[in-house]
């Protein structure tokens, strides 16, 4: 991998004047420029987002291939349509019901990760100045995608019942006041990236019907509500109101990320729409990796899969906090009762990505807050991913990072806060 | 799949306040209204665009598959780096030095098909009503996506030679004088598609020295390229000029397009925002896909495969040629030297686009000419695609198609031309 300096071009340009307005808005994640970092295997990576593959059970990876080279090969390898495999779409019914979510095949698409699905979406959505409602923090992938449509992204009220709907009420009035489109709000409702709460029952009506006032459309981004640690999260928003949210899922966490898979539900017009989208950015969803993912679903049990995964990772969660009442008593940290991520807010006066060179140096690797708010916002926090490591990693990552946050902490104590 | 009207959409869209103004330029391709006629078994279907698959020895990809499978399951399984794996991009160099391009790996970049890196670049660079020179004819896929960025599309003379570089000189410099801004120069250089037409060699160096005197970015896409039949066609243009090209590349139609793993090499500035831009859009390529393709290319003779698909549509080329001289010897025929595609020109008076329903009652689908034009031209034109139907199959669609265009030259010469 080539190093790029944060949020600057390292090679002349003699392209400069030929670029789209657009182009100017394409920042260098403060995730990306942790992947050197996190390759080096001394380091313990809190960052990343990784699922932990290696619980996957390859003998049905290739159980599901053999059976796909000696049933159809000839369709797995070819073009397919923009839509997606039908056959797919269909076991994608039964997923989402799981979540209360009941769609017509008709109304599926598959993407490219459901990351694709979001930019999908923002390209059709958003003109510039256009605004869209996010969580306080929010999915840094979806900061980056919004930003670069050159949206105003406007971070809402949110805590450990997710984001509140009565700021949302607030937000939207107070920006079409001032003359702005308001055209979207996006949310990771369960075990959410980065902060790991979820959306209350109560809250899911009220913003529902919130944004139905305004004719706002919900981004229902749903990665992770499947793996639960002990109870299932509310219904799904899409279970409750068919006509005002997009529904994005993924087999990223559930499966693999490598095979790129994900897909999205919409009202028929935006699908239409979306399909029309997807053809022209890729032609056609990859085929094979549909085909592979669909004879998994048909021959293996991928429940009791997913149900390894939430003792998986509910082992690791456990870990995490353990470390930190041990070792970070005085640092607070979300409860998440599912998913990948726990959102610690540091003692008064930390820097979180001033303090990340320290923590590699000390090997271990975590996400700073900024990441995951477009206003700046987010010093004094930390996205501690433990869904990738070991449970003996995260406990070793969370000491290590206590070392340097206690280091800090002495430091400030010492010295005083610097302003 | 669902049925959408030519330009229509069929549901009612609570929505239609909300879209950005870009999603109006999202049209219903008509190659795409095909697909559900060319899955009928009963159709010879010279239509699609499609490699013939059934000519890939499967035992290579369960070879490479096994290979990837005991070596590195759980990097192929995980999410991977923005600009693809750095093997396969090894790898790529090797396939680019048959066409004379020698680029560093660190300049080359994995995509979801060379249909994205050409959506990828369209967003970098084009604003709205920004000029894109083309062939005449051009691929439809481009003509879609820039399309959707809104810019202008100038379709540029082109003859058996190739695209004109004294057109393009002209075009770009008339089009300047009336203050636009001519940012891009797109086309397939070799057996293109949709004329199946091969860019001269010295055309090749005059076009380079037209476009960087007006600072012009060429966009050269080979897909087919290492498809011919006779002899390799000249260098490549970015083996001649690296700042001024952008070369894009494609495994769809030497391995298998339901893998979709395209790649760019661009000059080093452009290089940083595409990756920035791809993880923007799809975080990262489809690590198992390019796994498995670096596994194939690492373990099995790939050259001897693609000296295999050169035979196959040689001979598949030597059929269409053969029925046309029988059935058709009125119609005009490019004469393609490799690829998939021949462009006919019909008799004065006939209309492929509303020829084509007849066509499909006699069994036989093809692809109209105003497919590959932005701006209305082709009625006149078919492309026949030969590549993916038997040989056999291929006759027999010709002399199907043969029945309908000699039956309306009946009509003409009855009736004479309508207007």
């Amino acid at each position: 991998m080539s190093e790029t300096r944060l949020g600057q071009a390292t090679n002349f340009d003699s392209w400069k004047h030929a670029y789209a307005k657009r182009a100017e808005n394409l920042a260098v994640s403060e995730v990306r420029a942790l992947f050197s970092v996190v390759s080096r295997p001394e380091v313990v990576s809190l960052a990343g987002g990784m699922p932990d593959v290696s619980a996957m059970d390859n003998d049905l990876i290739r159980t599901a291939f053999d059976s796909l080279m000696s049933s159809r090969p000839q369709y797995a390898l070819q073009y397919g349509g923009g839509q997606g495999d039908l056959r797919l779409r269909e076991q994608i019914q039964e997923i989402m019901e799981l979540e209360g979510v009941h769609g017509s095949v008709e109304d599926l698409m598959i993407t490219t990760g459901s990351q694709h699905a979001l930019e999908l979406l923002s390209d059709l959505f958003l003109d510039q100045g256009d605004v869209v409602l996010v969580e306080s923090p929010s999915y840094v992938g979806a900061v980056g995608i919004f930003r670069h449509k050159e949206a105003h992204i406007e971070h809402v009220f949110t805590d450990a019942d997710g984001i509140s709907p009565v700021a949302v009420a607030e937000a939207a009035d107070r920006l079409i006041a001032d003359g702005k489109r308001v055209k979207l709000l996006y949310l990771v409702p369960n075990f959410a990236n980065p902060s790991g709460v979820t959306l209350s029952e109560s809250r899911r009506d009220e913003l529902i019907k919130v944004c139905a006032e305004r004719g706002i459309l919900i981004i229902e981004d749903n990665p992770y509500g499947q793996l639960y640690f002990d109870k299932q999260p509310p219904r799904a928003l899409r279970a409750r109101e068919a006509e005002g949210v997009v529904y994005l899922g993924s087999f990223s966490k559930i499966l693999s990320p490598g095979l790129r898979v994900g897909y999205v539900l919409a009202p028929p017009a935006i699908r239409e729409k979306l399909v029309l989208a997807n053809e022209s950015a890729v032609l056609s969803p990859a085929t094979f990796a549909q085909m592979l993912i669909s004879e998994y679903l048909s021959i293996c049990d991928w429940k009791a899969q997913i149900a390894s995964y939430r003792n998986l990772y509910r082992e690791k969660r456990d870990a995490a906090f353990s470390a930190l009442e041990q070792y970070l008593p005085k640092v607070a940290t979300t409860r998440p009762e599912g998913g990948f991520f726990l959102w610690l807010t540091l003692p008064q006066g930390l820097n979180s990505k001033e303090m990340l060179p320290l923590a590699v140096t000390e090997l271990v690797a975590y996400t700073p807050g900024t990441a995951f708010f477009g206003d700046g916002r987010g010093k004094e926090n930390i996205r501690v991913c433990f869904s990738h490591p070991t449970s003996e990693r995260v406990k070793i990552g969370i000491q290590r990072l206590s070392n340097v946050i206690n280091r800090q902490i002495d430091l400030i104590d010492t010295f005083g806060v610097q302003q």
